[in-house]
């Protein structure tokens, strides 16, 4: 009985976490609560039409018309994940609101389900960084992207290192929760970039399945 | 190894009530059934356009595009429930079908998760009342739509009390089941009308996340 | 201590599988991996229109517009099935890709939340069956569609038997996978049929919920 008990307990406090996006924290990074993919390296678009090609790719600024909801929302099923071309590239989210980070989260479906052939699509080496601000172009936009920007004559908002974490994708865990550095804590942000230079096999294209970002908001008792 | 059964048993058992919509009861207020969100009190758009702001809150009789999928469907997430102006006001639902009602179940997002600007538009008296057929203008309807009613020269439909409850949005459950009076138990309804008086203090906007309706439908028996 | 590690491990495990979509394996027939419901018996349509009577039904070789979504979806709630006239009738399935079949899943929503009125709509004894290529009209197809085929002058794929299952909707279990005749394993398709021959008691119509194709690609370290 008293064994029961504790059996019990165990099981509903693991349901209780499983419920509470399985990992306790609110997500600044929600599609639900206002989050959105505003840039991303190039897509992996399987047989595209060229109108597809130019419109999302050659121009490069346009997003994925499903980043948003592929990247930034919960219940992942295999095939529901941002594909991007080759083994490294980035994303960059706009956050429901402005935080002081102090965690992200990485998600990939598990090992088990997925087809073989996918395996090797998920990212390996991933670093986290924050702007409060749009992020500047990536080092890999072309030229004409870093051109515009540039002639804009505003400076950039500043970058800060939040994370790099490291995911292996055909081990048990899929949630994989990282403490965002010391020096970042205190930093107020509202976009973060998730950079990946490297994948788990597939060159091709990189599929990401879920970002989460967790922190502080500025104001807390803010109507 | 009867240790190790019991355990599996256990688990089993909780995990099997969990995909059982984590009532194992029907649910006669359920969207994919074909209930729907027929009226509510005028709805809380941030920065809404003048032409939303005229659709759905002036007419009133108007309901929110997303409000059955919000309020009526499993699977909540933060941010996915109906927004309400102000810390009072209602909602009416047309169920599946005809029933006696047995309980009803308010469920919300677990706090844990929430942004903790929006732990405070959660609900914290509620009212259920049932109806057999449309709801009749709720008392704190515009003018205009009562007298509409009232000229149409036919009696609105008896209301009968169901339950009323309390939750705590804070706490750590989340699914909340009341049984509904004794009294109100062998009457045939196919409409309930939820009201909240208060919330967890958040003036602005009250946010639900989604409402069950349990029974024993009229002909269990009818093709 | 040593209890509690051994109740956490079984909690965890339990959890793993039940994000590992309840079967830990791949599923071939998964929409969001590209497989399609690409023909079925008529769609039941409580009060379709005439125009939707003629798109769906009578020309027999159109496709319920939620087909694909009802059936090979995970996240099944009641009501979110394929909903087929009669006691007896079909679906045609294409895979994500060619595979070696190993194992079938069919999946149905706990009986303890259904309406009562649709426990009966669950069938009871299904038939699942392979091809490489399109299946071919199904006999109970319209003889139109039948005499078409056949004038094409081209010889139907081979149709491989898979497996005979058998289904009880009021059960516990409602994730039922079954292995695939030792005979059929080395067989590739990339189609499978569905057909079940009688339901648990509404002779209006049937009701699917979700199917799962288990195997191994063909070429799984192909780009
Ligand atoms: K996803
Ligand atoms: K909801
Ligand atoms: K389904």
């Amino acid at each position: 009985s008293e064994l029961l008990k504790q059996i019990r307990q165990e099981v509903s406090g693991a349901l209780e976490l499983f419920v509470s996006d399985r990992t306790g924290l609110p997500d600044y990074a929600l599609a639900a609560t206002g989050a959105v993919v505003v840039a991303h390296s190039p897509a992996h678009l399987p047989r595209p039409s060229l109108f597809q090609r130019r419109l999302i790719n050659v121009h490069h600024m346009n997003v994925h018309p499903e980043a948003t909801k592929r990247l930034l929302a919960p219940f992942s099923q295999p095939g529901e994940c941002l594909p991007l071309v080759g083994s490294s590239g980035y994303v960059d989210v706009r956050l429901t609101e402005p935080i002081r980070p102090s965690a992200v989260t990485y998600e990939h479906v598990p090992a088990a389900i997925q087809r073989p052939l996918n395996i090797g699509s998920a990212p390996r080496n991933l670093t986290l960084s924050g702007f409060l601000g749009m992020p500047p172009p990536h080092l890999s936009s072309p030229v004409k992207a870093q051109k515009r920007y540039a002639d804009s004559g505003t400076a950039p908002p500043a970058e800060v290192h939040l994370a790099s974490i490291s995911v292996n994708a055909t081990g048990r865990r899929t949630v994989h929760t990282f403490p965002v550095e010391l020096a970042a804590r205190e930093v107020l942000i509202d976009h973060v970039r998730l950079s990946f230079s490297s994948n788990h096999g597939r060159r091709e294209y990189t599929c990401l399945y879920r970002l989460r970002v967790h922190g502080t908001p500025q104001l807390s008792d803010n109507p």
